[in-house]
């Protein structure tokens, strides 16, 4: 199955989505146990224009569990000697002739797309622009809700926060989208809610799916809570008060008893950290499925040379 | 023999100390030799809020030695994407999910024992807060001394220099009145002098001790001279002069002749360069002893698991 | 053959460069099939004082091509806790007790000759100065033309650009002068040329040369045109036009068909990128070979021991 690049959700097809589960199960007990000498000798440079220690070390701890090495530079953009008129072109092509793999965080809109078409090794796409797209962490949070809930089909799932600008939230309905039966729920203030581009592509695909302002009627009927950042300088700036849309001890006692809480962390007040104790508290196991599901696509690249 | 964490000097008991030192024998020779690769595999992550390079290269070369994967960040106060209102909790509680071992030195006092609160993996301290606590430099300084003197009962030290803020001399003091008839010279000028809690712990343990006020009486009779760093802006705004404590060629003549002299480097003008020539400059071997200790200590922490 | 640091480019004899050249073609061969571990357990220190993604990934990537691993800083003038009155040389002594190769670049003029005068361990200059060395960057220039031309001998070779502050033409013209019947061409505006001390050093070795203005009459005659950096602030301040210098295609189409192009990258827009589809742009394999270089002087650091 042809993985060049891994540039944007749109790219993975239900089978690929599910041939990388596959293999995400296995990286999961292959990562039990420490790991695999299987691809020592490869080279993954991570290239990140803007600074991101988590995702960056989800990666690197990916290739270190497969047995390779790693490049690592936090800050491209102030660091490299990048001149006037250079391109990101030409780094990739130096790059790519000494790495197996290039893992990329951009600050443009379409960076990654840019570097993959130059690129003589496979490009990874880990956040480019804010209204790119990050879809490792896309696929990371579907994985988490598969494997949660043990199905992709006939799922209902609430989304809440600001979701106007809320990368993760749109990528996942974009991909919840491709399954059976899902059901989606928007849950935020009108100022803030999922753009039209979406809900038009869920017509499209005759997606049932319902926008609301409030979680009360919502909770209690979902199977999953994907809660998003609260940006707080933002919320100001709107003038909105996101803060009825808090999960807290409450909150939890009308969830289903088998539904689950995501959130792409870090959190804000968004959660209240009693909520961590619940086992219905997925957020830290969708932190350890991003290294698994990262094991995974990595290898699927190597594999495909 | 149970080690958890590494948060604070504190917690190393005498037996717990010896066998460290056991080990930091072994991992001497086998640093020697090139390194082992007994745990290929193992990941740690260094996630340094304050960057320190000497220190970081210290742990990452120990990790390496030992035949394990690094993740690193030199500057994760600036570089991580940390929010208005994230908790230390929760990147330490993620950076658990994909890594062995995480060496942290944080800004703030009690960072590490806050971080060991919620990890699931090893948390070591490599330095909190400006009051706060570095274990494995009062670890590396104690070795340093069993070394080179062959014992650590019955030996006198002295410890020089602005002492009131020398979190090193502060925890070596501490560390050796852990160990028999320990004698200490404190030499400080009065506005420097160290700290009562220190006097009143050695007094509750009954080690002997003197405070003066120059060298120039304690050089001929100590063991051990322990010199820490003059901070230049600091004794300006204090308006002392630190210079008659200085250790230069003459110093050296008055001393043992096979006293040691130690520093924590980096050093400024307290020690003159022509004392890097006498064998009893141990600075330097108190440098690389830093890095067997680390191994020790990294590769007891795994064998706990 | 002794190699104790490698510092500057006057320290490779035309042996000494035959023998790195032999084993750069072997590395090349070591790199295509995924690298080597022979030198497991070697840990290198990249030091830099200025950021340089490109080098330090180029070198690190190396080392890792050879099984062995890295301790890294992007910028350690920022993120080092050096104090006021901190030697260079102390961070040398110490990082020499835990590494077993520094690959060092400094902001001073003869950093690296200070920084290997008291290292234990191989220093490599990765770059010091303003008017200093850079000697794997020349060593793999001058590779480039060996492997792409099959000789060294009775080359003619056109250096263009602000060969005044340039470095690598410097470096490489100085090297070129080592091998026989060499003719170069310094084609620049006046106020841009060449330095008298190279052009002396040529008289001296009864090097052939010849300083130009224009580009129109040297491009048919040369064997390798080797293209520098426009900085356009400083253009800006001497007020002269380098895009009478620029390599498009109406320049390759006067080019002899086997000659080559070659560029330290980054570029500006000094060489269009309509070239880079042209079999003889180099500039992209000088940057693989940079790898190789590296690969070969390190391993021939280590087989030193």
């Amino acid at each position: 199955m042809k993985l060049p690049h891994v540039i944007e959700s749109q790219q993975f097809t239900v089978p690929l989505i599910m041939e990388l589960f596959d293999r995400t199960r296995t990286m999961a007990r292959v990562a039990a146990r420490g790991g695999t000498r299987d691809y020592a000798g490869r080279i993954m440079a991570t290239l990140f224009y803007r600074p991101s220690t988590r995702t960056r070390f989800s990666f690197e701890a990916a290739m270190h569990r497969l047995g390779g090495s790693v490049l690592s530079t936090e800050q491209a953009r102030e660091f490299s000697s990048e001149i006037e008129g250079e391109q990101l072109e030409d780094t990739i092509r130096i790059i790519a002739t000494f790495s197996d793999v290039i893992v990329l965080r951009h600050h443009e809109d379409g960076g990654a797309k840019r570097a993959a078409a130059v690129s003589t090794v496979p490009v990874v796409n880990a956040g480019d622009g804010s209204g790119g797209q990050h879809p490792t962490q896309a696929l990371l949070d579907l994985y988490t809700i598969y494997d949660e809930c043990g199905t992709l089909d006939g799922l209902s799932v609430a989304l809440i926060g600001a979701l106007d600008q809320g990368r993760t939230a749109r990528s996942l309905a974009y991909l919840l989208a491709k399954f059976e039966r899902t059901k989606l729920y928007f849950v935020a203030p009108p100022e803030l809610q999922i753009r039209p581009d979406i809900l038009a592509y869920l017509d499209d695909r005759e997606i049932s799916y319902e926008l609301c302002t409030s979680i009360e009627r919502v909770i209690p009927t979902v199977d999953v809570v994907y809660q998003t950042r609260i940006d707080r300088v933002r919320l100001k700036e709107k003038d909105v008060d996101l803060s009825a849309y808090k999960i807290d001890a409450d909150v939890m006692r009308r969830m289903k008893p088998r539904a689950i809480i995501m959130h792409p962390l870090p959190r804000s007040v968004e959660i209240d950290p009693v909520v961590d104790e619940d086992p219905r508290a997925a957020y830290f196991r969708q932190a350890r499925n991003g290294l698994h599901v990262r094991m995974a696509l990595l290898s699927m690249l190597f594999d495909e040379e």
